[in-house]
């Protein structure tokens, strides 16, 4: 009988918990509110409650687990197990997440960051399953990123590799929130989308301002979605602005690496082909001519289990590793 | 005693040849004319007779050599051992370049193309020595590249990988030899930064007007970093302007690999600090602190030599792979 591996996404809002088989079967998931104002010693609690309460529905005895690998918001130290202080979790600092799991649950625990281990949950089980590289862009409010290669998960030295948000496509463009200007992440986040909006809003005629009343603060990406969908000219021209900077962005990895795949998450993936055409497009346009005909770019395969389901394959990796 | 490995860089003009040992000690370097004119099946005769005679003048049977590297100018591919129609070896299509070679010597032929044998021979016995992971930028005409992470070569699925001069750094910017616009290789290669010296050309008061009797189209890099060198305004900012440029290509890989190094290599390196200190402060700007701080960047450590100790290198590596 195939040994069994949990994956615990910790975000500030939910904590979502999947128990995993070595052959990538999903054998059950939970989700539950973070209460992140409890601190970090409740939080922990929960989720530690949250793994034996799963395991033990399933039948399932914690000595089949092989590991707990915990997806967190860095920034982080993935090799001591150590989470630094991320905005969205108040109260944590230099909080042992690794040590402390393991000592509430008595198996092996990992940690990794939130954007790695949904580009690890999309090639182990999702739009990159098969391939040995893949890319994989965040699109939320910022844009994170993934990069898979030789079968393993690019985390860099300092494990702050992949910050794919923050390449450099536009020099002294839009200032962004890293301090630096023109990175993809100024154009090509929920965030950045709204920033292209309100640049032509004055003078734009769109429905738009009906839907948000008038009051450009309040525009979402989402609003722009369904304007664009629904036909709205300026909501197109701003989703089709979004979705070339993600193309240069993206056009940029395929020169870079020539990965088998790239793999969109995200809201905004939604869109469908409205997005993707367009990156699609301006890979197409940007990039070789061989890396661009091979690199398929779809959409995450795990919707919004990539990052508890790669959480679980980030952590059967590393026990591999560590033990085998 | 150790085995022996022999690297060929195969270029347009000169076919260099040197003979490593496993421990990466050269012990014999040759270089001759590639007199490219003369067609495919006779270089490859000079490039077999290059290899015996350095072998029998330093007493080294080809039973004790390994393998042989050959890096070639692209397009390739480097797992067949084809070479396809490179720009710079007329009447080159499709020639079985490994193959050819292991028939001449008679052990084990391995080709890779000349970026990547770069960026391997820093690594392996270079600036990029110790270091599990480098980005290489060589500067000349173009802009090429190099990546290892995790201690091997990053190629790609197609061998297309770590086309660096072709990252995006400037939505519709200059139009590159690729097609495309806004790549690196546009402002950060020689021919690129004589194309910054031209934009400002009928303006300027300069001193490259002299160097080059008035003709911008006599203008040399060479010309460029003298100028620079001794203090003419004109030419700083252009020398500057090429180096920021590269700064938000370097930026841009430290954000995305978190690497330990980058090597630059090409003429243009010998222009020292006035290269160096503003690609290093342009990368402080732009990327991230952490992997900012962690990465050095260095001038190549071989000289013209990375390309040929890195064919070795990458021989090595392969052979070791396939038989060992």
């Amino acid at each position: 009988m195939s040994d069994f591996i949990v994956g615990i996404d910790l975000g500030g809002t939910n904590v979502k918990t999947a128990i995993v088989t070595e052959a990538r079967e999903v054998v059950a998931k939970d989700s539950r509110p973070t209460d992140a104002a409890s601190g970090p010693d409740a939080v922990m609690d929960l989720m530690a409650l949250s793994v034996k309460e799963l395991t033990a529905q399933n039948g399932i005895d914690m000595s089949k687990v092989l590991a707990v690998g915990v997806g967190a918001p860095g920034p982080m130290n993935w090799q001591t197990g150590i989470v630094y202080s991320p905005p969205n979790l108040p109260g944590w600092n230099n909080v042992p997440l690794a040590d402390e799991m393991h000592k509430r649950l008595g198996v092996p625990c990992y940690i990794d960051n939130d954007a790695n281990v949904a580009c690890y949950g999309e090639y182990w089980m999702g739009a990159g399953q098969g391939a040995a590289s893949v890319v994989v862009f965040t699109l939320g409010t910022g844009v994170g990123g993934g990069i898979v290669v030789f079968n393993q998960l690019l985390r860099g030295i300092d494990g702050t590799a992949a910050e794919l948000g923050h390449l450099t496509v536009q020099r002294d463009g839009r200032v962004c929130g890293c301090g630096a200007k023109g990175c993809l992440e100024a154009y090509a986040s929920v965030t950045g989308m709204i920033r292209t909006a309100r640049e032509g809003w004055d003078a734009a005629e769109t429905t738009l301002k009906e839907m948000c009343d008038g009051n450009a603060d309040a525009l979402t990406g989402k609003m722009i979605h369904e304007a664009a969908a629904a036909g709205d000219a300026y909501a197109k021209y701003v989703f089709k602005e979004t979705a070339l900077w993600l193309g240069l962005g993206a056009a940029s990895m395929v020169n870079a690496l020539n990965p088998e795949r790239i793999v969109l998450c995200g809201g905004m993936i939604n869109a469908g082909d409205m997005l993707f055409d367009a990156v699609r497009e301006t890979v197409r346009a940007n990039a070789f001519e061989v890396p661009a005909k091979r690199c398929e770019i779809l959409p995450a395969g795990l919707g919004a289990d990539s990052g508890v389901l790669g959480c679980a394959g980030c952590a059967l990796a590393r026990y591999q590793e560590e033990y085998m």
